[in-house]
This record gives structure tokens, sequence and C-alpha cells, in this order.
């Protein structure tokens, strides 16, 4: 890993294939900044036509540069590329960057040549960034190996302890211009493009080895690999550096637009919601607290129990209102506020207000908000903040009213996070305070039961008597229910039943069974029975029916749906919401990474649109604690690779202490 | 009013009571403010301890000065702030600004002072402005009457053709600071802070006559007269400005901390969203798209029938991709958007892409992304932009992804709204197009029948009987029910019913029949129904009862629930969310100031969260028209200025064409 981080980050001898002589040319930028940054080692210009590039001597091939290379840099158009790759391999270069773009984002022939140029790298052994890369910029060793626009500014690039890992290069030039505005620096910029090889986990992975850093900030508009950037952030959070995200894609409209600029895969917002929650991985909403926010997760960690309050001192009653506003609708208090707009801005006294408010065991994190001092007076406006700094243990934010930048800077130099916006204040403060340590992973279980229920199954999608059988051996409780097989005789019909009972017709060909008239309930005894499930036969004798089911009714509080998916981005997924009819008009349902600890699914339970299963209006509570345990079992359905997708509904909850059972059962195996 | 606002905004002859003549004190600074920035009129300040103040000769009193006075800036404390305005009374200076504290934002004693000085002024016919308030800029004329400490900017103010009106002074001076560097200007800025007699509205309603503005920015804390600020904005609507706010108070933390800023009320945020919409007030969500979005609504008109959709030119992907993904989480569209990166930013084609962009008929608004090139060539990276926008018919916003100041205040000076985050440019974009024309005024209707059958009724809450008659005198259709009074020997029970039947007691003292075993459904007959009304009888032995409901049982096919309230802020509102047990579980109802006219009942259906009354899962759709009248004619409650708040729940809708019911109905009294 040492070896690929040295070539990746820190590459001392670079070659340039298809390296453009005409300065005005997009790849003669990387040349350019290079040199422009201050980079110290060997470049080395590849152009078959030229003697020179930009002034310094050319070689017409890979082959032909004397002694190694640790990088090289692709900027020959998409259909040389490949053959590029394969000189770096015949070259021993253990890294290349990718620039062109016209692979998996623009469509199956795309995909198909990235397929071939991840091949000819594997094939020699070289690791790949991009394609669609735009480059790396190490800002501690200046190396700019990027043709990235905002390199056109003034050297020396901002220093600092904050990485920034993006799928968009563009976004990173604005997230440089902008933190460079506020005086934050930067340790590394790096843009993964189509991730064909190494991506936004595998980077992020060896910058958790690395000195120089203690925040990442990652802007994604996909995640590849979940389980990757899962591993990825828990090394990252081990080795005391803070992981924040801002993600693309929330919207169906953001989601087709990253599809289409770096061929990312759409998914489910709620789904990555919960995978990077689970990840440790503070999730930032505005895209500016991303770049402000780091300061506030700097060689920090997770508030363990927060209870979600915030301590205000502020020189104007109308600014510090725009931040408690907006706190107050992510449900954060702000229980003491201090307005010392008579006392201005004295340092000494607000040094002391904001300590007496670093004690107060009732509030998670300190809020400073100066007014039109930080205008006027930058060094006098915020003396007392930054005194006061050291020696704070809980999280220090600062917003400033009035456009002030060169007050942002003074806080920047002296490591606080400083918002413009009431809404990136605010968005940091909540982001700070939600964030966790990443979540213990479930324990692993033997699932070679439900793997053998599930060999016995026919077909892409599981009959309900298959279905039960398979949740049964994960330790899901099923309602008991009896098959009856003899359709023409109905044989199988116990003669001691507890009636009234629900009958079933058992039929991988009948997904909607209530719909097409293949469910009825509250039949009252045998004989009842009996006719009922003659009718069914009939009415249903064109649908290939593996049996009927016969289940006692069972009494409960009510009812909850368990559902379970492979996220395209987020990978396993456990659903849970309200079940039956109310599912479809009550809020939507909350999503978890799969499988579930103990500990997730009891948080998962308490987090779920569960009201009607918590005694409102006078009615029983249902046995929470068994749904707990139901959804954890149901949730080890993520061993099974053969299957697809899982849905419980209903799953009957009973009242306190009397569990739950399964009533109904869905799964669906993946397509082959 | 013309001469208010000649006194109000345009004053000539300027004293300034109890003048400090410390230049370091915060009183001090009127009149190095209005130096400052150019006022050409004459100053007189006041001050019985010194021959002058700040180099200008003092008067003892008001009375001293020689000629009149138009308008008086009062910087004494509190305590001295009414004799101050006996004095302008008596001097017949039109109009007082007081900047004292300590008024009704302070608690019972400073609510009794802010009354008597509200007296004071109208005994002596002179107008008011706050207390605490910071005081008003007229930066075209060039007089900045205020202490604002943002007035120590280098002159000259940023001038232009938007006006603020805030009840908070400081966040004038963000508004003013954030505006200026963006190259935007302003033609009015006043602070209302108490608003003991003039108000936001009434500032609103002066400036709809005033030449010079195009844009009023309300920033507020509070609504004090939700009935004068839609008038006010139809007026400023009916002259062609258009009304944006940002309103703090929207947590209930924010709210709490408005009542200590400037006394305001609490309200509910729903409420006053309904109230601005309604007044075709365009809300914006985030500070400083409320700056940024004036140029998008400036000499504008709402979008009659919005596609929501908007169009994308971009020269950068992922900074698109940025607004994009924010605009469809409002549920904005982006269909077209066309990425430039490699064409670059070639004037004339980005020009062409606009023109193409402003004549697609299927969308409504137009955005330019701008990236690197924002940031190093600023007049280039906008040619383009700037030279479509003149020809532009639709709405055209700017985004740009870097830091880039200079390009801001291009864009600004070409009347182009550009938007620094991502955030506030899809919010900007969100409040163009949910902008509406005022809402008609409901026709007046006659509600005497339904004000005689309140006043035939008792007690502060009428019993259900009596609830009843006021609703159907209203026009809401109430289920046929029949009212037994015989409570011992049940003789009024009718001979001829439909039964099953339901039987409720009648009390007022029982708000919550159901509970109380008050209710009894589904008596089948006579004999049932006799049994049924004897035990509850006894039952309920310690009720006061007025009688038993008898009413035959409805069958529909669900129910809704109807509210009628007064806000503390946005005045008579009725409530439309699904009735009866689901109004707990399901989203939460929707909010529309009452009277409702025809359509706007309509509306209120169709955002209403009435799922189960939609036709869901293949059951049959409710009569969503008659519930639309329903509502329509419940509405006029806010006619019966006696009611302070009513609910029927449930309302039975039936299936289309077959009408509503109301089955249970309450109405209660305002306290004397």
């Amino acid at each position: 890993m040492s070896a690929l981080a040295e070539a990746l980050f820190r590459p001392r001898r670079i070659a340039r294939v298809g390296a453009s002589a005409d300065p005005a040319k997009l790849t003669a930028r990387a040349q350019i900044h290079l040199h422009r940054h201050g980079f110290g080692g060997a470049l080395f210009p590849v152009n078959p036509n030229a003697a020179e590039v930009l002034g310094e001597p050319a070689y017409p091939s890979l082959a032909a540069i004397p002694g190694p290379v640790d990088h090289a840099f692709i900027l020959t158009g998409a259909d040389r590329a490949i053959e590029a790759v394969e000189a770096c391999a015949a070259k021993g270069v253990a890294v290349a960057t990718v620039l062109a773009d016209g692979f998996a984002e623009a469509g199956p022939a795309g995909a198909e040549r990235q397929a071939r140029l991840l091949a000819a790298a594997r094939a020699g052994g070289v690791r790949l960034v991009g394609p669609n890369a735009i480059g790396l910029v190490n800002v501690a060793a200046r190396i700019a190996l990027s043709v990235n626009a905002v390199l056109a500014m003034e050297p020396p690039l901002p220093a600092g302890r904050t990485a920034v890992i993006s799928h968009s290069g563009s976004l990173i030039g604005a997230i440089l211009s902008r933190g460079a505005a506020r005086g934050l620096g930067y340790s590394l910029l790096a843009a993964t493009g189509n991730e064909a090889d190494l991506g936004v986990a595998d980077l992020l992975a060896l910058l958790a080895e690395e000195d120089g850093t203690d925040v990442v900030l990652l802007f994604l508009e996909t995640i590849r690999d979940p389980c990757a950037l899962r591993a990825a952030a828990a090394k990252a959070h081990a080795a005391g550096k803070a992981v924040l995200a801002y993600r693309l894609g929330r919207s169906a409209a953001g989601a087709a637009m990253a599809v289409s600029h770096t061929g990312a895969v759409a998914g489910s917002d709620a789904a990555v919601d919960a995978l990077l929650a689970a990840s440790g991985i503070a999730r930032l909403d505005t895209f500016e607290a991303l770049i402000e926010a780091a300061p506030l997760f700097a060689r920090a960690r997770p508030v363990p129990a927060p209870h979600r309050a915030v301590s205000v001192l502020t020189t104007t009653g109308g600014g510090a209102a725009l931040v408690v506003d907006r706190l107050g609708l992510a449900g954060i208090a702000a229980p003491s506020i201090r307005d010392m707009t008579l006392a201005g801005t004295d340092p000494e006294r607000i040094a002391d207000g904001l300590a007496a408010m670093d004690g107060d065991g009732k509030t998670d994190a300190v809020l400073a908000v100066i007014g039109s001092s930080a205008q006027f007076r930058p060094e006098s406006s915020v003396a007392g903040v930054v005194a006061a700094a050291p020696a704070m243990r809980k999280p220090l934010a600062a917003f400033l009213a009035p456009e002030a930048p060169e007050t942002t800077r003074l806080l920047a130099r002296a490591g606080i996070a400083c918002f413009r916006t009431p809404e990136a204040a605010a968005d940091a403060l909540r982001a700070r305070l939600a964030w966790r340590e990443p979540a213990a992973p479930a324990d692993a279980q033997d699932v070679t039961e439900a793997r053998e229920a599930l060999a016995k199954a026919r077909g892409p999608t599981l009959d309900e008597a298959e279905a039960r059988s398979v949740l049964a051996c994960l330790g899901v409780p099923v309602a008991p229910a009896h098959l009856v097989t003899d359709l023409a005789g109905l044989s199988g019909i116990p003669w001691a039943l507890d009636y009234p009972v629900a009958l079933k017709a058992v039929s991988a060909a009948l997904p909607h069974k209530t719909e097409a008239g293949g469910v009825v309930l509250n039949l009252a005894d045998r004989g009842a029975l009996r006719a009922a499930a003659r009718e069914m036969v009939g009415r249903l004798r064109d649908v290939p029916l593996a049996g009927l089911l016969v289940a006692p009714m069972q009494p409960g509080v009510g009812e909850a749906l368990l559902g379970f998916r492979r996220d395209p981005q987020a990978g396993p997924v456990v659903v849970l919401g309200a079940g039956g009819v109310l599912a479809e008009l009550m809020p939507p349902p909350v999503l978890r990474p799969a499988p579930l600890g103990a500990e997730a699914a009891a948080e998962m339970v308490a987090a779920a649109p569960l009201g009607h299963l918590r005694g409102f209006r006078g009615r029983p509570a249902g046995d929470l604690a068994a749904l707990a345990r139901a959804a954890a079992a149901f949730s080890r359905l993520a061993a099974l690779a053969e299957v697809a997708e899982a849905e419980i509904n209903p799953l009957l909850v009973k009242g306190e202490g009397e569990g739950v059972l399964a009533l109904d059962a869905l799964i669906v195996r993946r397509p082959r």
C-alpha cells in the first residue's frame, strides 16, 4: 500500500503522455501547473511529434524515457488511452491517471472501452485513476499534477490539513477557490472520475495511513463499493481522521445528471444516508458547510450522547436568531443565549462568556455570533473568540452576520470553524451532533440452514410457503400455517384447527394475492373453510398453485412492514415502516444497512414511523423489542447473495412481551 | 399619506433628541452618519447640557428649534422617550423614530410603557417608528437617519431599486453589507422595531406609492396585523412591485428568540406561510436568497401556470449538478441541460444557447452556471449571459461555481440575479415559480343566520347540537340527527329512524365524548337504542347533559378533519387533513387563510394529505368537490368574531357526487 501511496500522492518522476506543445490546449496545463506551483521532481513530456514541449525536451515514447517513471498522466484521447496504459505496463509505471472522457459515462460503447482499459491495467500491474479524472494536487509536496483550471491561481496554493476526494474535478476547483477565500487550506485534492480501478474508498483508505491530514472531505456523485467505503471510513476513524461527505443525486434530477457526468448508478438517497451514518461519515446538506465545517471536525471525536443543544454568545440579537431558528428546524435547541450587544466585543468578557458556556453540562457545542464589528474591526471583533478557543473542549463555531471576509480568514487561521450563512452554520452543527462512531458490524451468523431452504425453492420468486421456510430458518417468528397440496380433494386440512382461520393461495405467480382473490379471512369453521377453498381453487384455475395455506387468525396491536433490498449504491438495506393498509398513508419507512446488530436494530425501531404501535390514543403498545429482534434476524438475508429482495407485509406486532409474527412473506432471487 | 411618506422617507429638517456630544456613544452616530453620507437638509441636535454637539450648535429643547421639524429621532433612554414624544406633539413634528429598547420586548412593565408612549403619540398626532428601532436610510435621497453600525462603510452607499423593511435593525446591516459586496444596491432601508404605531405593513403600503423601488424585501420576526399586510402587499403588487419575505421564528427556538428581540408573538409557521402565499409575497427559505433574488423579481410578474421546470446552460457539469440536485429536492425538474464545457465561454454561443432556452415552451426559467472562468476571466466568462439577458422574457438566474466576487458584481450591474451558493440559487428559483398573484378575497357572504344561531348558544364552548346549527347556517352539510331532551322518559326518540344509528351525549362539558363513554355506534333497532340511551344517561349522571343526539349511521369513503382557528400572527385560518383515527398518523394538515374563495378551497383540497380519499389501492374516491365547498362554507366562521376555534372531526366524505356530511362539530368562543 505504501508504495502505491508514494506513486499516487508523491510521484517524483512523472511522465505526461500526449502532452500538447500548444500552451492554450487543456493538455498543456498539467506541465504549466506543475512548474507554476513548484514541482521539484523530474517531468517527462511524451510527444512523438515534437522535440520539445513548452521549452522542455520531449520523448517520443514512454519507453524512451531514461530511468523509472512513478506516475504517468495520460492526456491522449479515449481512443489512444488503452495503448498508453499498455506502454505504462511495459515501462513498469505504478500509477496512471487517465484524463480522457468517453468511457462508462458515455453509454454502452464507452463502458466496453473502459472495461478494456481496466483489463490492460490489470494485466500490466498498473493502478489507474480515472478515466475522466482531472488529476491530483498534493499541496504540501507542491505536486500540482492536474489540468484543473483552478490551478491558474497565484502560488502558493493554500496549505492545510484537510484533504478532498471528489468524483467531479471541477468541484475541486470550487472547493479550493472558496476555501482559499476563507483562509482554509488543503493537504491533497484528488478527482477520481469514473473509478475504473482506484475509487474514493481506495484513496480514503490510503489517506488514512498518511500524516498531514486531519479531515477528509468527500464530494460524492455515487458510491460504487459501499463495503469498501465503510471499511475505509472505519480505518480513517481509527487513525483519528474525520470524514465528511456531500452527495449529489439526492433528487431524481440530480441522480440523472450524475449518471451522465461520471457514469454513476442511481441509488436511494435514504439508503446512502443510512450507509454514511453507519460508516461514521458526517454528511453535510449544504455545499459550503462541507468546506467551512472542516475545523469543527479536525482532531475531534463524535459527541457520545448529545443533548442536541447549543450555547450561543452573540453581539447581534438578529444575527443569532438567524442561526438559532435554523438549528431549531433541525431539532437542536439553544437553551442559553447570551446577548453581548451592549457589552460589545470586549475580548475578555467574550472569552469569559465562551469559557462559561464550555463548562455548561447541558449543551454540546458553542456558537459565537459576531455583528457589524466583524466588518469594520476584524482583529478586535474576534479577539475574545480566538483567545478562548484553545482551552475549549466543546466544538466551537462562529457565524458572522455581515460580509466580513477578513474576519473569516482570521478565524480560519486560529483553527476556528467560521460560517458565512446561517444555513451552513446550522447544517454543520447539526452534522457535528449527528456524527457517530462507525457502527459495530453485526455478529457473523450461521445462515447455512436458510441457504439450504432457499436452495430447495424453485423459480425466481419464491412462493409464500418457501419464503416462510427461509425466514423461519433465519430466526424470524413466522405465524403457524398448514400447507394443503391436495387441491382436488382438500385432504390435507387438519381436523384440529384454531378457528377462525385465513386461507391463502400459494403461488410464485401471485405476488399480489389479495387483489387476485387469493386471500379469504375470518373463516369460522371447517365447513366455511372447505367451501372457501373449493371456490378459491375454481377462481384461480388458470394460476399454477403450489397449494393453499391455512393459518389461524392472529390478534395483535398492529402491523409493520419489513423489507430487504440491495441498493445499487448503498448495498444491502433493511426497510421498516407501518404495514398493511397504513403502509401507503403513513410517513416513509426508515432504512439501515444490513445486516443489523442488536443495537442498530433497536435504534431502527425507535426511528421508524410506527406511531400506531407505540400506544397512541390509549391503545396498547406493541412488542417493539421483539420487532427489533425480528428485524435483526430478517436482515441476515444480506448474507444470502442469491436474494435480491424480500418483504414481510404484514408483520403482526402483538402486545408487549407477546412477540411478533410474519403473516406473509415474499422473497425474490437475483437474476442469474 | 403622501405628507407622511415625505416626513418618514424624505425629511429635510431633522431633530436629534438626546443627541450625545461624545462621538464614541451610540447616540452620536446618527449625526455622524447623516453628514458622512451627504445629508443636505437641516439637522438640529437637541441637548440641554451642551451648547454644541459634534461641532454643530445644539438646542436646549425641541421647542427652541427655529422653524418646523419634519422628523425627530428620539435617542433618549426609555424613561424619557414619552416626554420627548409629547414635545414632538407640541412642536407639530409629523414623525418620531424612537431608538430606546425596554418596551414591549422587555415584559409587562415595558409593554405598559409602550402603551403610554403610543397614547402620547396618538394624542399629539405624531406617527411613531419603533420603539426599539434603529432608524431609516434613504439611499437615493442621501438620508442616513440611523445609528446602524453598517453606516460606518465608505460612502456612497450602494444605490438601487430594492427596499428593505425589517423588524431587526442589525439584519439591515447584514443585508446592506452582503448586498454591497455583490454589487447590489438599495433605495431605502428601514427598521420597524416594536411597531407600536407604524409597522411593516404601513411602510410597505407607503412604499407602494413611491417611485424608485421595484422590489421590497421584508425581514420579519413576527406579523402583527395580517389583514394590513395582505392589503399592503396587494397594493404593492398592483403598483408593479414585488414583495419578498424571510421570516424568523419558523422553529420554536427561533420564535422564542423573536419574542425577546422585538416583542413578537408566536404564531404557527404553516399559518404564516399560507398567509404570505395568499398575499402574493414570495417567501425565501435561505437568508442570502432574500438578498440575491431581488433581480429575479424586479419588474416581473408571477409565472401563471408553471411547468416547474428550469433550463440549464453550464460550463461546468459538476457545478450545474449542485443546483439541479437541489432544485429536484424542491420538485423542480431540469429537463434540458446544455453542457458547454468543451465549447467554453464563447459569448456568442452562450448567448445563442440562452436565447434558445428562452424560447423553450416547456420550461419556466433559465439558469446559467459558470465554472472556473468566472474566477479568472470575469468579463469574458459572463459576456454571453450579459448579452442575452435584455432580450429574455423568462426569469434568468446565474450560479458561479468558484469564488468569483468580481463576476458576481458584473452580473449585478447587468441586472442579472447571481447566486453564490447552490442552495440560494435553487431556493430563489423555487420561490420565483411558487410566486402567485395575490389570492382574490372570498366573496362577502351573509352570516346573519349563523350569528343568530351563535347568539342562542350558551357558554364558552358550544354543545354539539348548538355547533351543528351554526355550521348548518353557514352552509356546511351536517348529518341529520334528532335531539332527545327528555332524558328521564326518552320520549323524543322518533318512531321512524334509519337504523342502525349512533347515539351521542350532548354537553358542552364533554369535548372528548368518545373517551368519556358518550358515544355508542351501530345500534341496530329501537330496543337497542333505548337500552343504550338509558345506560348512557346513567353513566354520565354527573355531567350536565343538554340531551342525546340520535343520528343514522352514514356510509362513506373516508373521513376528513376541518379546523378553524385564529393564529396570533397569520389571523383566521382553516385547517384540512385526514380525519378520525388517521388524523394523528398521517402527514400534518394544510392551512389556508380564512375565508376561502372557491378557487382557494379547491387548491387547498388538492394540497391536503387526503390520500385515503383519492381512490388509493383501488378503493372508490371521495367527493372532493363537495369537500371544497364545505371547506369554503366552514371558513366563513372568520366573519364571526366571537368564534375562537372550531373543528369538524370527522367530516364524512362520501363517494363522488354524493357529498360530504359533518358527523361531529365543536365551536369555542373567544374569551371576553
